[in-house]
């Protein structure tokens, strides 16, 4: 067996950490035994939580007192130094002892101390937040989800090489189609900086797969498999999807509760209607990556439970296997976006 | 009775145009009886459409041979002259003839000239595109949804007061709450633009009832009864949630066609499913309403079918019975936005 992949855990992130850090480990370990974690928190807190979970209870603890709250500014906790479980988590990874740093903590403060310790990757300017938007034919990526709320053109075109290369060795798609997201798809659509990132992609064709423009409504047809945006517009159209699927099964509980009929057809309807629920969980698609690094940082959601946690450190334990640091790496010196 | 109210249609705008601008006004005037129309486009075409339908067979034709493209570029559209559908069915309102215009064509050509034609109301520096956004307890409405790319903090600002205005007088609603979307609830959060506007409206707060900013997975919460964005990004969360609509549909009727018992499921919850496709249905938000002109003048979406545009006739015809223009004027004169 070749050595375990080693995930470093900011134990002390989250709406409900420890608790849901330590059980999401444990489940993705029962998924995926190879798997090695170190917590980093208070360990009179975390060691007797960890003890009951038998495939877990050899983790390595390293202790501290010190975390970052959840509504912290990112300069305030950065300010607090390197005593944070946050810090040392990823510390961990620049060190080399740990593949991987996943945390439920603040995004924010997250990003800015991937970005101290682990540095951008060469020929990058700006990491970027990518994460997973379900479709009609299966799973696209999206970045920017918020780590850069004014962008250029320049920081655009690297995103869609950044995510041209999580797309193909993570998502394991052959040649994945890029798309910028606009609000039409006429070229004299949109900002200045989409319009003359499209100009640059266009220039690049022999390297990245770039389709033009895309609208709001077409990311969920599946049209391309990485959509490209700034942090601001890609945060609000990720959050306005989850609402709006959250509103959409509110009308269907209403619909199916609203009659004796329609309740004897739920019963009916019951175990496909599991299939869907668990299509629409947005635990499935926990774990936002931050890309552009040197070092793999995965961000899961603040409230999710072990099941979601779970799901963020496979989407890690992806990165880690398909050796997405070196090879994307290898892609952006050749694209030499270093503009 | 009362005078009735007078509506000039574009007949030649929209992918379905005239057939469905003909049936949706034949369908409007059923809904409203008191109802008045003035086809613009070309006679040959239009008085045999027309003639089928008794309750709009008298309704007044005037002759145009030219027409707006769908794709056109705004400034070519402009540029043609006075001699389009669109432009003379723009200038029917100004001269008092009607009292609105509806058109399905091309939305950007449709701005620009109701803005030459109409003149944006003294205060007002942009005009604005609002629409309707279901949500769990009622509907709000969020503008702008894509006149204005690149927004200041003054154009948020006015937009604020039109909408409130708009949620007041057409929508009803006593004290609308106005909130300015953002990519989270904290003060240091977003452009600068947005930062600035919120400073603002908190400085006009005994005008506006203005709650703060509001995340995308918030809207449909209904937490916020108008909504504020730049158009860039107000347009790509509309499209978004329409998007997520129908990816949430497509997974439900996946689901429910996939067993023998979900397909009897479906059968006795039949019914009920009716009702929730009908709060779905894109249709019955139809009617953007453009804010902020001397004027009303609502844009169909294109590719609607007669319900749909019969619902964009609905939207003008409130507007003309609430009096929206002259109250909008006194608020905006009142408010004294004239940066």
């Amino acid at each position: 067996m070749s050595n375990p992949i080693h995930i470093s855990l900011d134990a002390m992130g989250g709406d409900h950490a420890p608790e849901v850090i330590i059980k999401g480990a444990a489940e993705a370990k029962v998924r995926f035994p190879n798997l090695k974690f170190t917590f980093f928190g208070d360990e009179n807190y975390i060691a007797p939580l960890i003890k009951p979970f038998v495939n877990i209870k050899n983790s390595n603890i390293i202790h501290t007192n010190e975390k970052v709250n959840p509504n912290e500014k990112p300069s305030i906790a950065v300010r607090k130094g390197t005593k944070t479980s946050m810090y040392m988590a990823i510390q961990y990874v620049k060190s080399g002892q740990a593949d991987a740093i996943v945390s439920a903590g603040n995004t924010g403060a997250l990003m800015a101390m991937s970005k101290i310790i682990l540095r951008p990757i060469e020929g990058i300017s700006r990491p970027a937040i990518a994460a997973y938007f379900p479709t009609m034919t299966g799973e696209s990526c999206m970045l920017d989800l918020g780590a850069n709320i004014d962008c250029d053109s320049k920081n655009l075109v690297q995103f869609a090489f950044m995510g041209q290369a999580f797309a193909r060795i993570v998502m394991g798609i052959k040649n994945p189609s890029v798309s910028l997201l606009n609000v039409g798809e006429e070229e004299q659509k949109g900002h200045n900086s989409i319009k003359e990132a499209s100009k640059l992609l266009k220039s690049l064709q022999d390297t990245i797969n770039y389709k033009g423009f895309i609208e709001g409504d077409k990311i969920s047809e599946g049209k391309s498999d990485v959509i490209i945006a700034d942090g601001f517009t890609g945060n609000v159209s990720l959050k306005t999807a989850e609402g709006t699927a959250k509103l959409v099964t509110f009308y269907l509980r209403q619909a199916l509760q609203s009659s004796l009929s329609s309740k004897i057809g739920y019963f009916f309807a019951k175990k496909s209607l599991e299939l869907f629920k668990l299509q629409m969980d947005p635990r499935k698609y926990n774990g936002a990556v931050f890309l552009g690094l040197n070092g793999i940082a995965v961000k899961s959601h603040g409230g999710t439970d072990a099941y979601g946690f779970a799901n963020a450190i496979g989407v890690a334990i992806d990165m880690v296997r398909f050796n997405f640091i070196s090879d994307l790496r290898k892609v952006i010196s050749k694209s030499n976006l270093n503009f």
